[in-house]
């Protein structure tokens, strides 16, 4: 009998859900907002549990062996607890406890990159890959770290967090309250606050980009993205200056951890090798040991927006020796 | 029958080796002069089969389960070759299997620090801990992790270099090739060239500091931390200065990995206090979720500068379920 599982990718916006195979193959999908940060933990439980009972509808009587959590926040170590998500209304949530009375079978709850890291490890660009490194460009960074099988999640369950690695002392402040974290530079959001600034000043370079995009406020990293695609030299650029942020922080990552693959994923990986093209020329610029040592691949993701949700469900099979066996 | 490992420690001026017991006691020790960068491999090979020689005379029949090198370089994943070593004359050397006919007993090779940090983890600073960061802050910055009773050498053998982290863009020029690495900022180099600048600049704040070198040509590390230990106002201030960027580039460090300890080691953290409080302060400013999540140990490496022939030493006994049984 198949079995599947069902995975959720729980974000500042959406709630994604999903049954997903063995092979990572996605059979039903479905989604809800997010409810305001400012409901209350619960609310956000009952819209959980509300997809993972229309996702059961929808199972065909297939045996479901767990549900996964993937969620916008820091998990801690034991697996069970939120300790701290900035667009939920969670602080220290015990949320695989609260969820395990109400859905069936075991439930597991990650971090939303550990998830995808573990996705684009098991399905995507990194299959077979020892060291992997996952970069999710969205509003900010999320990173996932897979070594030799496993999800290597640090002593606290916070491994990953490189989006607030400071890049640049006293630098551009952060919403976690520092400043010249790598995300302020290497983002989605770096991306909107730069083409803002100039599209604000009129600036005579970005005529083509304002043509495209009207109004400021339609400026979104998905439309600077666009006008690049089609030719709009200064939204090249600009995308171009993210990519160069991109790679010395990548260059910092391989210093510390040597990994044989970076895979680049999130919302800002669309501009695909407008982006990852001077990234990898960031990165070999700023190498350390360059022509001396093996480089790392730096790949984008394959798995687009579905990633969190298909590595969350697949978490729930297990990782390394300890993976149920599969009964086809 | 007590078994005795032999471990080397190859830097850039000395070669130390050791008889270590399988509780990391140095029964014996010798050391030589490393042979000059401008000869050529064979030499530095040579020294080292002299150093295990002397040993093997001094064992008194005990029997020796292997020889573990520890040298200030590049070692690639197969832990035989030395792909770069800047301050000796290897380049892609075949270490190990150039010594394994030389010497008795399986040779295992692998990076200094990487040597030391196990060497904490086993015998020292770091004894028990699940996810360990070794930070070895002398002329450079060395790194070693252990995770789960394992050393993490990386895809390609060369984890561990964080020393060459870009924290400043366009920061001061390394050896390395690229600028602002975060060594120029926290090692003995930096600590220096720091204080060599006031003193030649004939600042005043340095009066006390000049009239305890004498010559400028006399000012090293040992040297500042002495006169700041005396009470000497601006040798604290300048340890406490390399002590924040130790510490930033510990929170750089936490926020990507999130281990449990951070052991300093090194001549520089002689400064004891005088660095490491800096260096704590700096990193709860600069921790990302602060306040939500439990916080990494910074502490002093326990073992001095014998960790790295100790762990060289102990590494020929296997790492984490492969280790050898003792046979007491």
């Amino acid at each position: 009998m198949t079995q599947l599982a069902i995975g959720i990718d729980i974000g500042g916006t959406k709630v994604a859900g999903g049954l997903v195979d063995e092979e990572g193959q996605v059979l039903e999908r479905m989604r809800r907002d997010t409810p305001h940060r400012s409901t209350s933990p619960a609310v956000v439980e009952d819209t959980i549990v509300e997809v993972v009972d229309e996702l059961l509808g929808r199972a065909g009587g297939a045996e479901i062996v767990g549900v996964g959590i993937g969620a916008a926040g820091f998990v801690a170590a034991d697996r069970a607890t939120v300790v701290f998500a900035p667009h939920l209304s969670w602080r220290q949530e015990p949320l695989r406890d609260a969820l395990a009375a109400r859905v069936p079978g075991p439930v597991t709850v990650d971090n939303d990159a550990n998830a995808a890291a573990w996705a684009e490890y098991r399905f995507g660009a990194a299959r077979g890959e020892s060291h992997l490194m996952m970069i999710t460009l969205g509003t900010g960074i999320g990173g996932g770290i897979v070594v030799n099988g496993r999800v290597e999640r640090g002593r606290h369950g916070m491994a990953g967090e490189y989006g607030h690695m400071q890049v640049v002392p006293n630098g551009v402040r952060c919403e976690c309250g520092n400043r010249g974290c790598w995300e302020q530079y290497a983002s989605g959001n770096a991306l909107v606050r730069e083409a803002r600034a100039l599209l604000l000043a009129r600036s005579p370079i970005v005529e083509e980009l304002k043509a495209y995009v009207g109004d400021v406020d339609n400026l979104t990293g998905p439309a600077i993205t666009e006008s690049a695609h089609r030719g709009d030299a200064a939204a090249v650029e600009l995308i171009r200056e993210i990519g160069e942020w991109l790679g010395l922080g990548i260059a910092n990552l391989a210093a510390a951890f040597d990994p044989g693959t970076f895979v680049v994923g999130g919302g800002v990986s669309a501009a695909g090798e407008l982006l990852l093209g001077p990234a990898r020329e960031a990165f070999r610029r700023q190498l350390t040991g360059r022509g001396y040592r093996p480089e790392a691949r730096i790949v984008a993701a394959q798995l687009g927006s579905e990633a969190g949700l298909i590595g969350a469900a697949d978490l729930t099979r297990g990782e390394g020796g300890a993976r149920s066996s599969s009964s086809v």
